[in-house]
């Protein structure tokens, strides 16, 4: 018996917002605990950060390349896996250097900042050895796993349309240039990578239309613009696009509509039914049929579900689980996968694969807008059995 | 005093189904009086509808023609305007019959099947002087009023986004072939028109963008597809539009979403602010201002609405008011405008310039879509005083 | 063939509201026309109302007795049947009168002011034949149909448990001393009857369980309160009920629940399974079974509905229905009931059975409140062949 | 700096509910730390819940007496503060022997089964001077707080009118006879105490309503059922109620709603607006104002809300939160209230006060449905210093 999975945790430190999501998601079902961290580049954050959360000091690093020495130079109770909460330049290079000291590593999407990188950190998984997870959080929801169920069952005929968007209103105003660390990072190339709102929340959108649609987006046509001179990312955009199945869709993802909260939603039709989930109200999924007939599928462990959708409910129905039940789905199968030897893939925790192609998803974006829209090939990542991920 | 508008209708016998909606909210205030009618080309369904609707047998006409001339012989009692609710291709020839003969015109959408001929139908009516109205049943929602209010205010901010989507189910599928005479001739090109989907439902989300952020749709980007590959129109499609107040968006029309319903739907960002509109729950609209409060604006004439939409609510808030309700107020307001000898512009009734942008947009959406996407500018009408139309 | 039910009003003039709503729903599918009225006490009002309505200024009478005796006197065209739109303490008296005159009545609820009046009334409709049908509007809903189908089906089980409620907010501040006429009766025991927002309201609600659980309500334990000393009926109350299949519930009626709209909603549940309502949302309806899942029915000509719900829908599902053509449906079938000779009951009208038992609900109510909630029978009127009403 | 709270657990072995649900609710923010436990009478079961939980084997103790005595023997890592989650008869007991131990305690609820022993817990806990916190888990969500700032607010008016509910469909069969252990205790009087159905959840509505309306109830007429004669506990039941500030409501809570989920909901009215809060949607507060206006306050750190409301927020809006986050809230306050030494009620968590009223309510509720529903006083508990509670 192993205990907890021991994680370290690189970024989230005082003043960033995603850090403490992470770790209130590793925490909430005692699978993994918190060791040890380099929570800023600023030593009195990072010492403060480990303080308020109860670390033992020493273990407050000043930097990843030191935790990764000293980590691996302890004994039992050594951190086991890094959890990588940086701004995006950073993730690659981390993840390598985590994955060849021996640690295995979850990552914040998205993976990189080029395809050419991810590729590269592929190659270095395929050597180490280690398990490395891709924090594709609206993945954790039961009914997301209900909806993918579903639209593939033989009663739903052959998937013909996706509808799939992700409209945010927090980039309305410049926040960037209010003093938002989060917008600032976020609209910067440098730190950012080539996309702002699609690789920020488009990137959600792609691996949800692919996941629920168990297939591949192999083509697209796609328009990105920002509504402000001085910002050099995209904070708008839509895209037609293509499965590998035959489905066509649309993917709309945008900063910039006003007021909107965080309204990620996909509907996906079939010959003889549809289907219709929304983040912002996650225990539902709407199932309409072309009898007219309509079905709500509703979280909880006392519903007639799939067992897919069941593993990720802890509550009785009407007991609402939220965002942060849906990331803790995906450490508790993380750490699950990790001391049982087990492919992530294989306990439905996106990982590499679905890193390449959220990459090529982005690039392809970016050129099609470039070329005022043209129809652009996701450049398809080789998918030998280290890269199968969650389509199968 | 006039009394109540006397109407003819052509089409709308027995087995249609759009005929008794037209007859349902033409009747709701009282406004008009339908007293004759050539409403099948079967001159017995014709001589039936016309005895259900207790109307003198002696007006149920065997042909339009004969019905413009039996009527335009006639002294005080006289129909006074035509209601056209044929297939598409017979819209432009009756509606020129009709204003050549010197009766009004109310023609169901889209306006005819080419633009050549809307353009024609435009300079019939600027010789008649008859009126002509469209119905673009939507623009009749008390709460799409409100939203163009909110929309074009000055604390809204310059509109940036628009999403406006159509999805259907119905066809999804083959109806056209399980004798369903509704789908028959939309999916005949011949008597629909150069699109299918857009023709029929893609043209009411092209007036309710225009309507709510009061502009002009320039230029688009178009994709069109057929799912069954006997049906010889697009059955499905989307477009990524430009408009002339600066705005983008993306318009979204499909009849092969399996179990939608009639889901018309449009979400318009500013800079401050973003609304929300369903056609399914008419009576509602929501607001959402960038400073994260949320407004729910309510129809009711006891509500804190616009002038324009107060004026199209009947009853208190909380008693509903639906999909004829809309309808009824074109009615109204066309008779009203008749009546008074305005211009139905004047009293918020789409007419020839919606027709012909409505036209404009379908060709060029055709056309796009013929050139893979290609942008494509929308043929702009001409806008000389008598076809100012909705936008000012 | 008789064409279209002739209809003579009384009450509705200029400045009322409930009487321009009975004539819309008595429009709206052209099974009647309006052809006289008496519309005010005011006869300038009365002219002006009959001229708008573009009637025969002849056949807009100063009183009721005048318009009996003058329609009566008429050939062909005379007044069939009398909508009686006037406050409380005036339905019965103008009902019997008319009655007695051969006409048909159609009468706004509640029926009367005191039991005993309504009983005299029942007796005066035994001799005369006439029909009398009292617009429990809400019961023109297509999904209460619905609701009713499947809350009596075996699958259900027993039912168990009823709650029903209608709050609305328009008496929370003292409208009837600022000008509101509606606010004034309402709240005026001489023409309002023994109880405010039951009477109003409640009796709505009383006839909604009643109709749903095919069941009627027996005893009951009620508190009425008023919120302003100067007001003279209650503005707020709730009743615990029993009911005679076994069945207890719960029913709510509030005027001074400041803000809502008019929230009639009802909830019902079997053994097995329980469904629920809302006025404000009226095309839907909400199934849940005991093994979890869910269904929602929609509204709509195209969706798997009983047969008693698909004639109460004139469109495809998606366009929304709602108050007016709920109320249609009750003139529709009134309509069709009188050309055809058959009981109201027999086309789902309410009458005189209703009114009975929703007079003997009022009754119980006030007594039981006065006595500091006592369980209270509700007075069983005689249940003969005329009585039957919509419980069966 | 004393790390984190160190809690030891009573009861929540495997096969057992609610203990998990507290356990990951005192995990979520890090502010607790399990570290012992007699998870179930079965030494077997707690050995091995002790293991999943990777705590020390030697710190899952056969007996509360004995852990007790071993904690209190241990150093600076004994635990601090014990959480209760066995049956009703067992929670004052073990809370008074805690409390004696010099433990805190944090008790599921209702707090015991007779208002007697509750009184006999607060004296215990006058003179040990530990703190008692009561797992009212509603009172911990953001927008419950944000109802109780609104509602008290002087723009609100006096409270009128509070609609409190809370339907299951849990028991609408009989679960006891099943096998399932959740509903053989909860249906046995000897360990559930006097009240079913009232004692499980109409608690949780009473506290809701208490707690927004930040008033006291005083008095009640209640009428309690068992739908099956086997049943020796209410089921189902309803109460009119009055509070200290001059509000009347209703009360309905009931385990026999087939279908339904676990549909707790409050509506409170003022004189000049109306609140309506959800539990199954608890990022969505509605408030309507008497002029027609209708806000929607959603959840969220981003979102213009009361401080307490801010403080009960992790995530951005539009991320949701759900029911172990309000739970979680409960536990991160006790922690910081005992830390502190700070009185519970000042952190916003409930405690014997709401014990006492909580056992009241019971009381008066079953006194008065065996007295048909006769208006029963609340028997108000001593509020001296020690008993303020969180109505201020």
């Amino acid at each position: 018996m192993a205990g907890r999975l021991r994680l370290g945790m690189i970024g989230g430190g005082q003043g960033a917002f995603i850090g403490a999501v992470h770790r209130a998601a590793a925490r909430l079902d005692g699978a993994t605990a918190l060791v040890c961290g380099c929570f800023s580049r600023d030593p009195a954050n990072s010492r403060e950060t480990a303080q308020a959360l109860h670390l033992d000091p020493e273990r407050a690093y000043p930097s990843a390349a030191e935790m990764f020495a000293a980590e691996a130079a302890r004994g039992n109770d050594a951190m086991e896996a890094v959890v990588i909460v940086t701004p995006n330049d950073t993730h690659v290079p981390l993840a390598k250097a985590a994955a060849e000291a021996g640690f295995h590593v979850m990552s914040d999407k998205p993976a990189g900042i080029a395809l050419s990188e991810v590729k590269s950190l592929a190659e270095t998984l395929s050597v180490s050895g280690t398990a490395y997870g891709l924090t594709h959080t609206y993945l954790g929801y039961p009914m997301v796993w209900q909806a993918r169920h579903l639209a593939t069952s033989k009663a739903f005929g052959a998937i013909r349309r996706i509808l799939v968007e992700y409209p945010q209103g927090w980039l309305s105003s410049r926040a960037e240039a209010d003093g938002s660390k989060q917008a600032e990072w976020r609209t910067d190339p440098a730190r950012s990578g080539p996309s702002g709102a699609f690789g920020d929340i488009g990137s959600h959108a792609h691996s949800l239309a692919e996941f629920v649609a168990n297939s591949r987006m192999t083509r697209l046509s796609a328009r990105l613009r920002s509504h402000f001179v001085e910002r050099r990312l995209d904070d708008d955009g839509e895209a037609s696009f293509e499965m590998e199945n035959g489905a066509t869709g649309v993917l709309v993802a945008s900063q910039v509509c006003a007021g909107e909260e965080n309204s990620l939603a996909i509907r996906i039709y079939g010959e003889n039914a549809g289907l219709e989930w929304r983040q912002m109200e996650p225990n539902t999924l709407i199932e309409r049929r072309g009898d007219g007939s309509v079905f709500v599928h509703r979280a909880g462990v006392d519903k007639p579900l799939c067992d897919e959708a069941l593993a990720r409910c802890r509550l009785p129905s009407g007991h609402p689980e939220g965002y942060i039940e849906a990331f803790a789905n995906l450490y508790r199968d993380f750490a699950g996968a990790v001391r049982d030897g087990a492919p992530l893939a294989s306990r439905g925790v996106p990982g590499i694969a679905e890193a390449l192609r959220g990459m090529a998803f982005l690039e392809a974006s970016v050129a099609s807008a470039q070329a005022d829209g043209a129809w652009t090939d996701i450049a398809a990542p080789s998918t030998g059995p280290d890269l199968k991920g969650l389509l199968t």
